[in-house]
């Protein structure tokens, strides 16, 4: 058992993990923070795979990431990662993007529940793991970027649809947190990718989709360089929200 | 300088990377054997930094995988690589993929050329790197699966059309090579993996595709378990061709 409160992974930005700028993907990237977080959890006994064994699982309901800048490719980084807070239904875990010399790219925070893998409701984390996870929390260092906020699309429009495909699909049958992130920046053109960069991104995580489920992407420009993103399902049921800040 | 003519890395199948079966995609196989090939070219002086130094690059002609499983989630494997070949344009480097005591999980085949970055025209690797690269020919380490052959797609019909999006463009303004096995997979229902599994999977890749390019997928069935998929720009130049046969 890992007695460090903070958990540190070192990565390389590998050739086909890169955009045509040369710059790790942001759903790579959301790829490497919910591993990391993944890896800090099973080493401190309230991972995945423990509380499976109970007959709960861990859900995330909301990512941001904050960046000065992404790695390139083949440039080495690492990703810190700590839990900021355990509420009895939520509880924040905060991450650090370093470069090679440890000095900030940038930040992210993620809210996650736990939810009973039967009934699918949320999970008292402070009743089922509070002695646990309370051993770890560290309130002190710093993450300095905004929370994940309230999305909301009034008046979006349809900027692109997806059917959910074998590629989109996890092993829960679900289409996967990191492919959303990959549909949603593909709904703008290359040239913004090419005059820009992506300063903030978030994601708020509603409801499951599934294979074959067609995904409408309704969008909606609040700012010069801002975009807020509403993902639907079929049914209208929104599967999650994003919002999009280009710099 | 590594001296070794095998090189040996080390992976998990991690969470994100597997689909709804609970096994590593063909996809994510594809890319960690690609970042192998760099890996061990870098560490004995012919990889792309090197080679992109004197405007050459490596250019991924074929590949073949064939499996006896994949890796499960969260499952450590590792993948060896080596030079069996160097031939005056083409160089073949062969893969085995290993389960954590060792024994091969399958094995892959790559065929690599080398380009002038300037001219696009193929390379003498003789001539270039012919010394470099023979110290390294492992021509005795078995690699017991069939040689990528030649696909012909004569009766195909269309499967599926793609419009190649932000996500699917890497660093040289191309359709990643990944992509590619992607989407070919998408082209088949989910049925077809949860039932079979595949046996063995190939690509050929012919020309690149570029950002906005809408990509037709031409499926012809050969056998009772084995396809064969054309992959042709709007111009009807072909980009890449594949076989997939599942047992």
């Amino acid at each position: 058992m890992n007695t460090d409160k903070v958990g540190t992974y070192p990565f390389v930005a590998e050739p086909f993990h890169v955009d045509f700028t040369g710059r790790l993907t942001m759903g790579v990237l959301g790829n490497h923070l919910l591993n990391c977080a993944g890896f800090h959890a099973e080493e401190r006994g309230f991972g995945m795979k423990r509380v499976n064994d109970s007959h709960y699982t861990w859900v995330l309901s909301r990512l941001a990431v904050e960046l000065e800048r992404m790695p390139r490719q083949y440039e080495k980084f690492s990703i810190e990662t700590w839990v900021e807070n355990v509420y009895r239904l939520f509880t924040d875990r905060n991450f650090a993007i370093l470069d090679e010399a440890g000095n900030p790219l940038g930040y992210a925070r993620s809210v996650w529940a736990m939810i009973d893998m039967e009934t699918r409701k949320p999970a008292d984390l402070i009743a089922l793991h509070g002695e646990g996870l309370s051993a770890y929390i560290c309130a002190d260092k710093p993450c300095p970027i905004g929370k994940p906020g309230r999305i909301k699309v009034k008046n979006g429009e349809v900027a692109g649809r997806h059917r959910a495909q074998y590629s989109d699909i996890d092993v829960n049958g679900h289409v996967n947190s990191i492919k959303y992130i990959e549909h949603i920046l593909d709904l703008f053109p290359m040239e913004m990718f090419r005059t820009k960069r992506i300063r903030r991104f978030e994601m708020a995580y509603s409801a499951e989709s599934y294979y074959g489920d067609t995904l409408t992407f309704c969008r909606e420009q609040t700012g010069d360089d801002a975009y807020d993103i509403e993902v639907k399902r079929d049914t209208d049921e929104v599967a999650c929200r994003s919002k999009v800040i280009f710099d």
